[in-house]
């Protein structure tokens, strides 16, 4: 495809993936596409590790790494006490979150393993500047082609040296005013997420936000991000002046994807209205699959969700770990956009790439029948 | 442009205007597309008049109209009953809105000019059936070519007798299970409303509803509404299938244009997220301009707002009146969508037309380029 992010990284298809799960980058590389593997919640051994497994797997495609990198956050505290969820987290809210289960018969875990999960999981929250840095120096042993920022614009420091070593820098942008921050922070090019996708998000939908950042940062690059999972889609984004896709919620439909067969069940028979905007899972607008766990913040009574990162160690630590053990299927959720309800069946990541460009064909033909 | 739904109605573009405003009508279907005129809250003299006016200026072009016809409603009550605010109405919600506008120095109206409005209002708040069988009696005796339905399906001896007489009959739909309803009701085709329209709406965004509805009722015909004011906009409804668009929102941007100078300005200034979406004007999820009465109903211990049509009848009867006498600006809201963030001035109608298929154009030779 004739098309400047085609050629920034020679690939043949604008469809850039970001996935939690190794196999789907390299998949997606291998078909023609970018695979960027998103490393929150990774220690920077398993960075290490999934990185290495990449470069023996993906035969010498390009592939990124998506980092959270946030420019404001409250610190989860220092040394021994943030290890301490009594300590770190409100005593109300971990009422609420342990008579929930309590009261839906999903059992407590043993104390001592309770206590290793929140170590580590605290511990692996790379959500500080510090444990962002440490990431990004593992990541830069690797031969990454691309460093996506999830949250805010990349720092001058990092762009220089990514620049420096020919990796393109890129961010998420929800507004017209961030993408112009990413711009005039030495992005490469910009994210555009409308409110219909998975993870963190903001209000405005993909139809009016993208056009909204092509205008504004043009000519630098746009990728539309949120509702993209199939061709006609990828040709309303490039209709809409972006030059590809961002998809993340696609591929947790494949047989590659990371997600449980409870969870991937689940989506299988979710409609659109079942993709909640909720905070309860990370303190943050996140589009997530709704569950009883979703349903729960939103009842009269319910507390405040608390800000990121506190409101993911709440629900990774007291939450979900405890769910997942007993496949407490009606608790379960994870980031998915609307085009869930389009999601009905398992398939392979290479077939979601053919099956993308095969529609994006015939919505070009179509398009040439109506206009001429 | 060769198209379905330019050849069923004759005309050049598939650009379908839905306004109140009889000026709008004309001209949208004299600039190449078709102006819908809204009829909801008129009185059927009112009705023939205005229709009246269009016969008399449009030249011949076709237009159609656009009756509310749901088939659930709470009565507002028969007889004189009706006309008496103080018994229609929940004692605390007259108190929440008349002590909102008391505190914020909004006079109250004089107590007959009150009554003479009140009893106007409810008796054109054409939401019974009833009723709106009346408005389509008039609308009938005019060379009509289209009546939509914006609640709904249009039962089956409506749709028998406007296919007697040549003239099309559509409906809007938040989801597919609406579409299918419409189409198996003998709909010539189905408007998709995407979560950014302005008005009442569903949640889910258009760049995963368009393609939804357009497989559910295939090959039957579907205009894409919700995000579209620029030929983008448009392409990427083409893109996504649609045969064309239903446009709301941005004729409140034009000189033609029904809303006062006070709404249009603060419009000018409104980002994305200040069209909100609330029940606080009709009763019913309606997106609309963010204004201090809109945001009274999401403070705490702010009542639920009342089923349609008691809350729009509260709101019009108790609230935009006395607003609009004083302008107070702050409180003064209308119906619009996410685009209103790209209406920064006044233009034509015939302008945004041109525009549109400017901007349509040079989509089409962006795709060519990217795509060959």
């Amino acid at each position: 495809m004739a098309n400047r992010l085609c050629e920034m990284f020679g690939i043949e298809a604008p469809i850039f993936a970001f996935s939690h799960c190794r196999d789907v980058v390299v998949e997606v590389s291998k078909a023609g596409g970018l695979g960027v593997l998103g490393l929150a919640r990774m220690s920077p051994q398993r960075v290490d590790a999934e990185l290495q497994w990449i470069d023996d797997h993906i035969g010498g495609r390009p592939y990124g790494v998506d980092i959270l990198m946030p420019t404001t956050y409250q610190d989860a505290g220092e040394g021994e006490a943030k290890y301490d969820a009594d300590r770190l987290l409100p005593a109300g809210h971990l009422a609420f979150v342990r008579g929930m289960l309590d009261r839906a018969g999903v059992p407590a875990l043993p104390a001592a393993e309770a206590a290793q999960i929140e170590r580590d999981l605290v511990s692996t929250f790379n959500f500080t500047p510090g444990e962002s840095a440490a990431m990004i120096e593992i990541a830069l042993r690797h031969p990454i082609k691309l460093i996506v920022n999830a949250l805010g614009s990349p720092p001058a420091e990092l762009v220089e040296r990514a620049h420096a070593r020919g990796i393109k820098v890129a961010a998420m942008a929800g507004a017209p005013k961030h993408a112009i921050k990413h711009r005039d922070a030495g992005c490469d090019f910009v994210i555009a997420v409308g409110t219909e996708a998975g993870g963190h998000t903001g209000s405005t939908t993909s139809m009016v936000l993208w056009p909204r950042i092509v205008d504004a940062v043009a000519p630098l690059p746009v990728l539309g991000a949120g509702g993209i999972g199939r061709g006609r889609q990828l040709a309303a984004a490039l209709a809409l002046g972006c030059e590809g896709a961002w998809c993340g919620s696609i591929w947790l439909k494949t047989v590659q994807s990371e997600v449980t067969p409870e969870v991937k069940a689940r989506m299988f028979e979710a409609g659109p209205d079942d993709a909640v905007l909720t905070r309860s899972v990370t303190g943050k607008p996140c589009r997530t699959l709704r569950s009883a766990f979703t349903d729960a913040w939103d009842a009269p009574g319910a507390p405040e969700p608390l800000p990121a990162p506190l409101q993911a160690i709440l629900w990774w630590g007291q939450g979900r770990t405890r769910v997942e053990r007993v496949r407490a299927k009606e608790f379960l959720t994870y980031p998915v956009g609307q085009i869930v309800a389009d999601m009905r069946e398992e398939t392979s990541v290479r077939q979601v790439v053919q099956d993308m460009l095969g529609e994006l064909s015939e919505a070009k033909e179509r398009l040439d029948r109506l206009l001429g």
